[in-house]
C-alpha cells in the first residue's frame, strides 16, 4: 500500500478518535484527575507547586485513559482502575521530570520545563516523590499482579533511558538497538497501562495478554511518530522543540536509516551536527533534506503503521465492540498526527 | 548527666556492637549481598557498572542488617527478610545517587561519586532503576503491608529532601523544622527497615510498633551525629568531606542553634560562609570555633543521646534478649562515633 493511500485511510479511521476516547472515559477520568491532584499534595510547598505545574500543563493523559478504556472493554472496574490510571500518570510524569534533567530540556508541553523554574534538584526529587506515590496508590488498590506489572515497568523504563544515553552519538547504532530503546523507554508504560486496566476490568489471561500486546504496539507506533515529528513538526504546536533529538544526539530511526544509505559527504554532515547543542536551524534543515532524500522519515512512518496493524491484530481475538474499534482508531489517530 | 560521663558509658556499651551485629546477621547478609548483586544486573552495561561501583564501595549496610536483626528478634523469617533487606539497601542507594546529583557532591564513601564518572544523567536513571528493583523485590515477597511501608517511606524521603532543599540558606530555620527534615530524609528509612524486618519475623502489632519506634529514634540519632561529624570529622576517614553541609548551605542543628545565640559579628560570619561552595578551610575553622564557643556541637550530641534513650525505651516492652541488648548497643555505638 502506498503511503498516500495509507494516509487517507488512517485519517478517515483516526478522525475523531481522540474525542471519542475523551468522551468514553470522561466520567472515570474526572475521578482520576481528582485523585491526581489530591495525591500531588504535600506539606512541603514546593512539591505540589512543581507537580501541579507539570500535571496541569496536561498533555492529553493518553496513558491513564488507556487504563480506563481497557477496564471498560472488560465490563468496567469497581474502583481499582482509578488508582491504576492515576499511578500510571504519576509514573509518566516522574519520568518526564527526570528526562528533562537528563536531556537538559528547556521546554515541556509548550512551557518552560519545571527544572527551568525550580531547578534540577527539585525536579529529580519531586520525580521521586511522584514515583513513590504511584506505588502507594497501587498498594492501596491491593493487587500484587498489577503492582508487579508497574514495578517491572519502572525498572525497564529506567534501563531503556540508560541504554538511550549510552547510545547517544553512537553512529553505529542499529535499528534493532533503537527498537530495544523505544520498547523499554516508551512502549513499556503503554503496555503496563493497558494491562493494569485489563486486570482492573477482570480480564482473563487471554484478554490481559491481548491488551498487553495492544499497548506495546501502540507505544511503539507512538514513539516512532514522535521521532518523525522531531524533524517534521512545527515549533510550538507540540510543546516540543523541533530538532531536540538532533541537538541531544539521540539516535532515532530516521537518522539510523539515513546513516546506512548516506554518501560520505552526507554522513559527515550528520555526524558533525548530531549532538551539537548549538546546531542552527539551517543545520537542522540540512539534515531534514538528507532524511527526505533517503525517504527515512516516510520509512519510519511505515514502520509505525506496521505496529498499528499489530495493535489491531492483538485485539482481533476479543469480541467485536465499539470500544475495541475505538482502541484501534486511537492507534491510527496517533500515526495520522504525522501527516 | 555530664557529657564526659555519657561518653564513658556510651563507649563501653557501644564497644564491639557493630562487630556483634555483623556476626549475628552474617549468614543472612551473605544471601542479601548475593541478591543485591544479582538484582543490579542488566543487559544495559552501564546499569550494573554504576550500581556495583556504588554498592561495592559498601558502607556497612547498616539498614539491611537492621532488617535482618529485627526479623531475628521475633524468631527469624522464612525468606522475606532477605528480599526486604535488599530492597531497603536499594532504596538507600537510589537515594544516595540522587542526593549526590542534588548536592553536586564530588565524593561518596571515600571515592569519587558515581556522577563524577558516569555523569548526572546516568546517576539519576540508575537511581530510578534501583528504586524500581526495590519495589519489584518487595512485590515478589508478596506482603502488601510491608510494601506499603516502603512505598510510604519513598514518598516521605523525597518530601524531606525537597524540604531540606527549600530550607537551604534559610537562616530562620527552626530546630523543629530541622527535626522535620531529618525525620523524613533519614529516620524514615531506618524506621521502615526495622518495621519490615519485624513483619518478616512475624511480629505482632505491638512488636512491629516497637521496632518502628526504635528504627525512627536510631535514625534521628544517626543523622544528628552525622551532622556533627560534618564539622568535627576528619577528611577521608568518613568518605565524606568535612564542611560539605556548610558549603551546600544545609541548615543543620549545630548551625541553627549557633545562629540563635550568636552575636551580630558571628552571625555575619555564618551567613556569609554558609552556602558558599568556595568556602575555605580557614572559613570552616572559623565557623567551627563559633559552634564550639556556643557549645552547639555538644548540644547536638546530647540531642542524639536523647534519641538513643528513646530507642532503648521503645524496645523495653519486648522480652529481654541478647539481640535486644545488641540493638540498643548499636544505637549507643553510632553516637560514640562522634567522640
Amino acid at each position: 500500500m502506498a503511503l498516500s493511500d495509507s494516509r487517507v485511510l488512517a485519517e478517515a479511521a483516526g478522525a475523531g478518535a481522540l474525542e471519542r476516547l475523551l468522551t468514553t472515559t470522561h466520567d472515570r477520568m474526572q475521578q482520576v484527575n481528582a485523585l491526581i491532584l489530591k495525591r500531588a499534595e504535600s506539606h512541603v510547598e514546593m512539591v505540589p507547586e512543581l507537580a501541579r505545574y507539570l500535571i496541569e500543563a496536561g498533555g492529553k493523559r493518553l496513558r491513564p485513559m488507556l487504563t480506563i478504556a481497557a477496564a471498560q472493554l472488560f465490563g468496567g472496574s469497581k474502583g481499582a482502575d482509578i488508582n491504576y490510571a492515576a499511578a500510571v500518570e504519576f509514573m509518566h510524569n516522574a519520568t518526564l521530570l527526570h528526562d528533562d534533567v537528563v536531556d537538559d530540556s528547556d521546554l515541556r508541553r509548550g512551557r518552560p520545563a519545571a527544572r527551568m523554574i525550580w531547578g534540577n534538584p527539585a525536579s529529580v526529587l519531586v520525580g521521586d516523590f511522584l514515583l513513590g506515590q504511584a506505588f502507594l496508590m497501587m498498594v492501596e488498590a491491593g493487587d500484587l499482579e498489577a503492582l508487579g506489572t508497574l514495578a517491572r515497568a519502572a525498572t525497564i523504563i529506567a534501563e531503556g533511558e540508560v541504554f538511550q544515553l549510552a547510545k547517544a552519538r553512537d553512529f553505529d547504532t542499529t535499528p534493532a538497538e533503537y527498537d530495544q530503546v523505544i520498547r523499554a523507554k516508551t512502549a513499556t508504560l503503554f503496555e503496563a497501562a493497558a494491562e493494569v486496566g485489563a486486570i482492573a476490568g477482570g480480564a482473563d489471561a487471554a484478554g490481559r495478554q491481548a491488551l498487553r500486546e495492544y499497548g506495546l504496539e501502540l507505544g511503539l507506533a507512538f514513539q516512532l511518530v514522535d521521532d518523525v515529528l522531531d524533524y517534521r513538526g512545527e515549533r510550538g504546536t507540540l510543546g516540543k522543540n523541533t530538532g531536540d533529538d538532533l541537538r541531544e544526539g539521540k539516535m532515532t530511526l530516521p537518522v539510523i536509516l539515513a546513516l546506512t544509505d548516506a554518501n560520505p559527504g552526507e554522513r559527515e554532515i550528520i555526524t558533525r551536527t548530531l549532538g551539537n547543542p548549538e546546531a542552527s536551524d539551517t543545520a537542522l534543515a540540512q539534515i531534514v533534506a538528507i532524511l527526505n532524500r533517503h525517504g527515512t522519515l516516510d520509512r519510519t512512518i511505515e514502520e509505525a503503521q506496521g505496529h498499528v496493524a499489530k495493535a489491531r491484530m492483538a485485539l482481533a481475538t476479543l469480541p467485536d465492540s465499539e470500544l475495541r474499534t475505538l482502541l484501534v482508531d486511537i492507534a491510527e489517530f496517533y500515526v495520522s498526527r504525522v501527516y
